[in-house]
């Protein structure tokens, strides 16, 4: 956990309970987590980077990605570990340096690239038997903070965090 | 289950929550689930298609199954057992290569055309009754994908589903 | 419960989860229950009338009101225990012929009114204390529902109705 | 309890349940709670008074602060506790006539300048520590009701502000 820099977020699952809001005039609503919001808002304040890797492309997760000020969104992405890997390789990233929650099989893969993994309570069994964090948290519940807190916590910076952030 | 060609969903109560969002300007939203949604790309890789039958009538539904490539999307059928033997009888289906999944008691009758039928595990009793799997899974909380699931695994499919979905 | 003739419900809280969903556009949305509606579906079947009897007033219960052809829709009534006593005297209606679900406080008076008294699982203990029947079911989680199946059961045309309705 | 004129609530995961609502023309939604509103409602017939005090903004705040006559709204306000030390200053409030709501670290240093802290059942373990009623409701779902409910009852206002409000 020490020399983690950059956090990759699956989605729907994950960053959300898992609902396709879908209206009659075809507009799509996630449900994201503001305890979510507060986690990132901490682990910003150590440096730590986010990256929004999904396969699926909506407005709403782009306006939830700037609203939380997050490094690197890449939405539509169809193939995600050889992504994640030209990703690492151009930015000179090794495994060591990276964090990855996901909750569903469409992560199974590109989480292997990751030197620490992590998913939500209800996430898929495969996703679970490689995760070394079983998060208590469903997703679009705060999986994202209970990871982030986690983390700092680990690196002796959860107190620095909070004071920094909102003190 | 070896021979299930077609799985027959109801909408809501099966493929939603249940929940019927209203807003002020009469647009109504409903919840779909994303797992649901993986479950179906799964099932898509081994030739399993997939037929919408709801007695209700909504953009919604038509939108989300686009996006998931449903073959088959019927809305406003007022009468599902009669019109699900018209299609089989058109389309030379035998029960058998039929499974059913839905919850509530406008499924009641339409249900025991399919060989094989499963429910949501909020489904009302008599659905329950006559239903070979009662799912754990909530309606709207994936019970879809775990159909999907345990039809991939009897059949001896589901590791090549996931390989060839997201390998 | 033999000469019920009327069913009055509250809406946020009974009819809906009690979550007032209201977006940046001040639109505001509520969560009804598709498994309510099929309960209506069920006893309109038996003749058995609705009344919708709420304190605020919005566009969607207009709505989810002409979907299920509720026969009296009363919004913005603020007095609704005396409301109900007029409506009651103009209509002829005695106490025996009326039953009522609520959840909270603004229907602690009005309720009395009524010979049956009903109310969701989440309801406020005041309310609960003065009802016949606490249902196990939440509110827009399918409490109306679960009323009319103990009504027509214990009237004897729970089969019928499933018939008429569905048959 | 028995000085409280003015309860200071948290918006997000405190009045609500935590969700941010996004949809894909970046339309946000919040789901707040009947219960919460019949609770100010029970409050404001004892002259109790209510300020809004969130970090973020948004209409749909504003919106439900208008229909609850809340009588103070402050949106975007980044340092909290320094805030509130203005106002009560300004206003010439004592610590002991104030109560505070929140759920998560932003609202950390705040609280400290209420005389009375209340939080969610789901609130940060930090923020449980240092209330004296931790309530069993989650945000978003009458949290601030049942701490509404159980100022008054140590009050002995409950049954004159039901029968003031509703009788």
């Amino acid at each position: 956990m020490k020399n983690i820099r950059l956090v990759v977020l699956d989605v729907d699952g994950t960053m959300t309970d898992g609902g396709v809001y879908i209206d009659n005039e075809r507009v799509e609503t996630k449900k994201f987590s503001i305890k979510d919001g507060c986690g990132i808002v901490l682990a910003h304040t150590q440096g730590i980077a986010f990256m929004i890797l999904t396969g699926r492309e909506s407005q709403c997760v782009a306006q939830r990605a700037k609203e939380l000020h997050i490094e690197y969104v890449f939405q539509q992405v169809k193939h995600k570990a050889s992504f994640l890997r030209e990703f690492m390789e151009k930015e000179g990233l090794s495994r060591e340096e990276l964090a990855y929650i996901g909750d569903d099989l469409n992560d199974l893969y590109a989480m292997r690239e990751a030197g620490v993994r992590a998913c939500p309570s209800d996430a898929a069994p495969e996703i679970k038997a490689q995760c070394e964090y079983v998060l208590q948290a469903k997703g679009g519940e705060g999986a994202v903070r209970e990871f982030i807190e986690i983390l700092l916590k680990a690196r002796g910076q959860w107190e620095e965090a909070i004071e920094k952030a909102f003190g």
